[in-house]
């Protein structure tokens, strides 16, 4: 099924993306286009599920299932024993969150660019406990500012989470020099990286951060309904989820519960194997394409898009930042993005609109009107990308 | 796909359900084989999303996935407003627990069935907030004795949660009950419901429960990676999602956040469509059968099974209770459970074995060990039990 491609061949990957016969899908960032062999994985476990059974369709796929922890430890520089498969990245990102204790006082420094379902945590947290959730400043380019947050450093800050790659534009935060500060001062990293794992090269000892989370639907192009998270063995070795299960811990003799040592303890004894097999597929899928060489498509072909887009003089991109994802935001003069959305929709080309609730903070900060976003992956052609170029100079 | 059967009409029952033509499936307390509708109903999105994108194809399906909460309205009693869809039974009964506090002292009152993941998750609450978890004993039969129950009852009880199913044999636990005691004296009571969920009729009223919370791939018959949690609306007008999301709620213009206002507030943006659909397929898959015919025929099949095995002489049947569910469980003198599983899966009979670690206080105090649990369902035949019983006497 997967294959080892020197430089990406496009033929053959899409060839495996049945998507791209009927759309233009520059929607990546939101949900990506399934190859063949993830769809085969899901729908294979699925009909054997309905042929044999549930727990004996399980039971038959022992052996894969037990490789897919190593397979996501490989594409992060992990170890398998600090990953934990999750439904998807916010039940990832909670359970990291739920398993540390606030005390009135207690500061949380995050990002501006901050996702809302992260945000809302934080303001649930400040509500209960009186924890501080403070937004580090961003430089002169709107990125995280890695000075302004060495100077916020004192001995209440007790979590660091941050957005990587923020949902609603092209901005890289500093991720790895946040790590650097972070770990300077013994302070636990939470990193949301949802929008990072699969479009560019991901490496937790670089990043330095103590726990990870990620979804599978975005540039993975694994199924919804999967995530996970990465949790540093020595975080790991002083943290109890908030609620673990008969998987995560056992009774023992004396009535006393006792977890298991590795990070499947944030995992739950009912899953979903169709699911967690096509996650599998899909990161094997991207390991063996290569992710630099799917990073540097990638940056082809936002550059391409980014270029196009400035061309036209009613088009305002929204990015900021110095460094660039292939997430491209934008918005057209005088015309909604639903509308936007919309006429690109009746051309067969896919986008998302980024509304202001996703990015509170953000979008508060800079007066963001909802956005088009779109978001190509290595699969896309220049072809595609100057047909949406196109089509916005139409609009 | 779904159709009204007066009683249940075996064939097509059967001509729906792939597995029957491989196995003698007796594992639906495990996880019951999905009918075609079902399975159909997920492929049908997944494929749709690999053809047109993840986004899009929930899109498209926006109509069939407003009605998913008001088919398992119907099958419970509730309100479509009450209902949350989860990834599972475990995440959905976390999340309820979740959302209540516990001062030192405070008293849980739950059964000696109870399910190892709800007693663990008991067991943390023992630990760091110093609630005291509490046993109500049985009756001579081995069920929760209610008269127990009320009498133990005083303003220090802040929950009584109980499994009404245990997943280790055939007591049916008298939540309705419970419930007269629990809502007698305004104390919030949470029911497990994942063994009862699709082979039994289930009456949020008639239970009394303030929270029910149910697995799919079950007795129901859907995908796995599928729950749900009732929440009664004068409960969840006071309750907070230990987390909440940008689904659950959102940031308004001063900062702060604002929930919604149905039980959706315990769901996920991040969700996963394809079993989302499966799951509503299943609940109108049942709903057209009938439950009540439903629970007949299992009931007709699980006796037929106990009069069988209880004529083995080296044969054990493990049920407490008087009232029995289609969950059989029993042990074979001198062979491991195990061992009896291996032989019936070589005969294409599936069981599953029940260890001591699923119900550790029931297992503790009745010196159980591992026992083979049987668990037919109404697309069983006659026939079928009886090659169990046949197999079972030639072990």
């Amino acid at each position: 099924m997967t294959q080892h491609f020197d430089t990406i061949d496009l033929d053959t990957v899409r060839a495996d993306t049945l998507g791209v016969l009927n759309r233009n899908h520059l929607n990546s960032a939101g949900a990506a286009l399934m190859p063949i062999p993830v769809l085969a994985a899901v729908i294979g476990h699925l009909r054997r599920e309905s042929e044999i059974g549930g727990y004996e369709a399980a039971a038959e796929a022992t052996d894969r299932l037990a490789t897919i922890h190593a397979s996501i430890a490989t594409l992060v520089g992990a170890s398998a024993k600090e990953i934990a498969i999750t439904e998807n990245a916010t039940v990832a990102w909670q359970r990291a969150f739920q398993s540390m204790s606030f005390a009135p006082g207690d500061r949380i420094l995050t990002s501006r660019a901050e996702f809302a379902a992260n945000y809302i945590v934080f303001l649930q947290a400040a509500a209960r406990s009186g924890v501080l959730v403070e937004v580090v400043p961003d430089d002169e380019f709107g990125a995280l500012d890695p000075n302004a947050l060495a100077r916020m450093i004192d001995d209440k800050v007790r979590l660091i989470a941050i957005t990587w790659l923020p949902t609603n534009g092209g901005l890289i935060n500093p991720a790895a020099a946040v790590g650097s500060i972070a770990r300077a001062n013994g302070i636990p990293y939470l990193l949301d990286g949802c929008q990072a794992v699969g479009q560019m090269t991901v490496d937790v000892e670089t990043l330095g951060c103590d726990m990870f989370t990620a979804t599978g639907r975005k540039f993975l192009r694994a199924p919804r309904g999967t995530g996970f998270l990465y949790m540093r063995q020595d975080m790991l070795d002083r943290t109890e989820p908030a609620m673990l299960d008969l998987f995560g811990a056992e009774v023992d003799r004396s009535g006393h519960y006792r977890m298991r040592t590795d990070a499947r303890r944030f995992e739950t004894w009912e899953t979903n194997y169709s699911t967690r097999l096509g996650l599998g597929a899909a990161v094997d899928y991207a390991l063996a394409i290569g992710i630099d060489a799917i990073q540097a498509r990638c940056g082809v072909l936002a550059r391409r898009l980014r270029d196009g887009l400035s061309g036209i003089g009613s088009v305002r991109l929204r990015d900021t930042g110095e460094q660039h994802s292939t997430i491209v935001s934008f918005s057209v003069e005088h015309v909604e993005a639903s509308i936007v959305m919309q006429r690109l929709t009746r051309a067969g080309i896919n986008v998302s609109v980024s509304p202001p609730a996703s990015t509170p903070l953000d979008a508060a900060a800079r007066k963001l009107p909802p956005v088009v976003r779109a978001s190509p992956h290595y699969y896309n052609t220049i072809g595609e990308i100057d047909a949406l170029v196109q089509a916005i100079e139409v609009i």
